[in-house]
């Protein structure tokens, strides 16, 4: 009789996502359109299905692309030639298809969160998430989210055996909009360290800061050890009135973060202090719709691959620059060859 | 009491589109992959559920934008200023709402055909259609289509107002391969001609010429008034061994003939003779999907403004070139300036 084969660990991989999927459905639109249907321009909202179709109607013809801010980032980071999974629960439905789809054939593990046996999931809380994301002459764009059956995320549903196969677990804030999700969060950050595995947070969008700041503010002081945030994110946080101040405050948390701050680059605080990092040129800025996902999958890939924090926000400048070039927040060109090109090859 | 208000005709549309509604679901892919799900390069192949699933499952991340022969080329006139509608079938679902959404936000007039009071679909044909588009590196696409409830088009569907308001009517020759539209097709050619209006055909593809040879060259033969065909659809039109043959086969029926030849641009056949137009310049072919399409939506708006075959041949191919610059088949940049800054103001 042959010996049984040896016990083989599942294969480690290098960053896992957690985070709300998503459809993109994209349109380029006007100022008048934003104000028409009430939206803050560069904002994301939450929004309940009526709404969702109320602004839909508005919108011109329309681009579908599989988005989700956690899941754009697992997919530059798996563009780069990293190993990448993704956790978030999708439906039953085409969107749920679409979405499944793109990210296994982006070569992303896909980890969806089971429903709950018996879980009595609110009347609205159907169908895969959508983001209807509007895109004004100069490339910004303002989102609206309806997040569907993402917001019935539960720590039971949660495949953690795939969650703490990951050095480095990637959480976006978004998630702290879903009260189930929190408890969820804290049992995966606690189950990635007990596996010694990092666990990096994303403040996702300055009024997700608002909304959280207290859970946020004792992440930061504990529970996580990689900060994402731009500009107006991080001076919320902070509740400072400047971006230096905030900065300082960041120093004083002793974690590693990377702040992001659009056309003018990056700031990398470290334990050495601050390091300034300038953005990747652009031709023209098409849409900035997954510029903040993708600098934090070259971010991340850096990191994963022993790069120092200041050429890990190189390349995750390069990734953003690729990003807003194009209609969408997945990547189109090859993120591995445009590394290489830049001398950014980790 | 008051007088019966006056009665008002409908306003009257520049061109009416016939077609198979779509939703394109593209990616760039490979020829490894052409060949491994088998599909001939360049070709529209019609497919069963199951085909398209499979190859669905071999594409990569993909992107999904609402297509369509006929629909692109009526959205390209709308686009160009012009007042069009279409007339095709959807399914109550995901794709069928957002086909529905996106040509009427492109300011066309929807005209969606009935289901037929107690037809048996067959079991296939259930859902809207969809065309998986395969990009490969030079831009090129192949096409695997599965047209869903796009099949049980009827004659007693139809919305036969809503057909004689063209004062053009399109069809796509791909129609020819429902059988019941045929008859459907017949019923409003007659009806625009019984209007005054005029009828334009397009080839749509070499093998869907091949399918109905007959058919085709009988509408050419009387029916039609304008016809539309690539370099290989004419060919295979009149098996003639060159292009140069069948130019003059096409002469010989005194229609009005667009020829397209991709780079080569163009070739109009008036009744004074066949004359070359050149391509319109483009700095990068990146996705041929619609180019076809849009040549024609240039080159009908051209006509219903009164401009002579040569000029709409040049809007034609100004239009064609927009659409093969980026990824989809509905354009991107505003034509009606495109054309202005051409000195093609028609």
């Amino acid at each position: 009789m042959p010996p049984d084969p040896p016990e083989t660990a599942p294969e480690p991989l290098d960053v896992i996502g957690v985070g709300s999927p998503l459809v993109d459905i994209l349109a380029p639109t006007t100022d008048d359109v934003l104000e028409r249907v009430g939206l803050e321009k560069g904002s994301m909202e939450l929004v309940d299905l009526a709404r969702a179709e109320h602004i839909y109607a508005a919108m011109g013809p329309t681009t579908e692309m599989s988005g989700g801010s956690a899941a754009n980032t697992v997919v530059g980071v798996a563009a780069l030639g990293g190993r990448a999974g993704f956790v978030g629960k999708v439906g039953d439905d085409t969107l749920g298809r679409v979405f499944s789809h793109d990210i296994a054939a982006a070569g992303v593990v896909f980890g969806p969160v089971a429903d709950r046996a018996g879980s009595t999931a609110d009347a609205e809380a159907t169908g895969t998430g959508r983001c209807l994301v509007l895109v004004t002459g100069e490339g910004e764009r303002t989102m609206a989210t309806h997040l569907g059956v993402a917001t019935t995320i539960t720590p039971e549903g949660l495949p953690l055996d795939l969650v703490v196969q990951g050095r480095l677990l990637y959480l976006e804030g978004y998630l702290w909009d879903l009260p189930p999700a929190k408890e969820a969060m804290r049992r995966a950050l606690d189950a990635v360290h007990d596996h010694d595995g990092s666990v990096a947070l994303t403040l996702s969008d300055s009024f997700c800061v608002e909304r959280h700041r207290r859970d946020f503010l004792d992440l930061v002081n504990g529970g996580v050890d990689v900060l994402f945030a731009n500009e107006e994110e991080i001076i919320s946080l902070f509740s400072t009135g400047s971006f230096d101040a905030a900065v300082s405050a960041v120093e004083e948390t002793g974690l590693l973060a990377a702040l992001t701050r659009g056309a003018k680059g990056s700031v990398v605080v470290t334990p050495n202090g601050p390091v300034s990092v300038p953005a990747a040129p652009v031709d023209r800025v098409v849409d900035t719709t997954g510029a903040g996902d993708l600098f934090a999958a070259g971010f991340l890939f850096g990191l994963t691959r022993g790069a120092g924090p200041e050429e890990s926000a190189r390349l995750g400048g390069l990734c953003a620059a690729e990003i807003i070039s194009h209609l969408g927040a997945r990547p189109q060109a090859d993120l591995r060859a445009l590394a290489a090109e830049a001398g950014l090859t980790v």
